[in-house]
């Protein structure tokens, strides 16, 4: 029997990574990746590319959403803004947060979906045990995923899939480990292209989920600090 | 008092200029108009800042869609489609539907007017009236206004308000007319940057519009079809 075609929201980053492997398990994959003006935009194409790869993914989309730059308020967009040093415990919406883009990206991934006929948009968002970005609230993909039921053709049913949102990072490795997810090709560093900051929010947690496994993470990092 | 600021979408349209006319009243602007790779890209965008010029409007975004011409299947932005001629009777999503476009537009919107801390979006779809586009449904701006709020701090409180929504195209002419709205510097065919072609559906129902109130639509036309 023919599968059904999921679009999956690939970054490039490990959460994307093991969200596109659990997608891979029950579909037939549409892998979409944003540029957004970010600093390290090459390093995650080519993540996002060597993912797509990996799972022998023809169906491509690369979109460019140059207004981030254009929009700004977020460390990752504007360069004169500072990447802030991970703090783990706090509880405030880091300067990393770009305003609503997750909004954005299931936007543009519910137009392709629509046409290329795929009932499912899966996106590695996650909530706990992130960086408290209001856009990867549970409610919110519930709240979106109404919003492109109604505003789309009668016949168009789309369901957004969020499966690691309630997982811890430690657990999400664990599930790429599982399912031989290429772990070893994905880049989550929000600083660096070459070697990740070991600093940042996105590498600090990262770091703390490999640790906590006591497992070493495959990629190169200028330092590796102690997060656990 | 200082008034609020409205983030309003133009695309330079007779629907989009009333809105702002509308907005006008009783906000600061900010616009915002998409290029999505539709035929008449360039003279919708003239359109939109001779709007944001009578208005006087410093905060403008222009952003690029171009992903919308990747994606396909609609005639606005596959060339290989041919743009139907009107049917106004029909109860068919037309062949100009790009999919899930305000879904897109308003996620823009939602992102810069959380930057400006803008307390309105404001857009003109229209539903009964019109093309029957899903994305033009009033439950769908009710749910995406949700979304916004689930999706963006906790801070940001942001309205869609789509003022015209209910309207016959006859009325918004109305009320544009009513508010000195500078109908004449709009832009509404699919088809033509010159001359607007008189027989695409947009062309079709403006048309219509102004026969119902025997006035002369001051843009130019090609031919002028009677629709009334």
């Amino acid at each position: 029997m023919k599968k059904e075609l999921a679009v999956v929201a690939v970054s490039g980053g490990m959460d994307s990574c093991v969200t596109a492997a659990i997608a891979a398990q029950s579909y037939d994959l549409a892998f979409l990746h944003a540029n957004y003006g970010q600093r390290t935009e090459k390093r995650e194409l080519r993540a996002f590319n060597d993912i797509a790869d990996h799972y022998n993914v023809k169906k491509r989309m690369v979109i460019d959403f140059t207004y981030f730059k254009k929009i700004g308020g977020s460390s990752l967009t504007d360069e004169s803004m500072e990447v802030t040093k991970a703090d783990l415990t706090s509880k405030e919406i880091p300067t990393s947060y770009v305003p609503f883009r997750n909004g954005n990206i299931l936007s543009v991934c519910a137009s392709w979906a629509e046409i290329l006929g795929a009932t499912k948009i899966f996106i590695g968002a996650v909530f706990e045990d992130s960086s408290g970005y209001p856009d990867c609230r549970p409610d919110f993909f519930k709240a979106f995923e109404h919003a492109v039921n109604l505003g789309t053709k009668p016949g168009t049913n789309i369901e957004i899939v969020t499966p690691i949102i309630h997982l811890r990072k430690s657990e999400i490795i664990s599930k790429g480990l599982e399912l031989n997810a290429p772990l070893n090709l994905t880049w989550s560093c929000y600083q660096n292209e070459d070697e990740a900051c070991g600093v940042c929010d996105s590498c600090a947690l990262r770091l703390r989920g490999f640790q906590q496994l006591g497992i070493e993470d495959p990629i190169p990092y200028k330092i590796r600090p102690k997060y656990f």
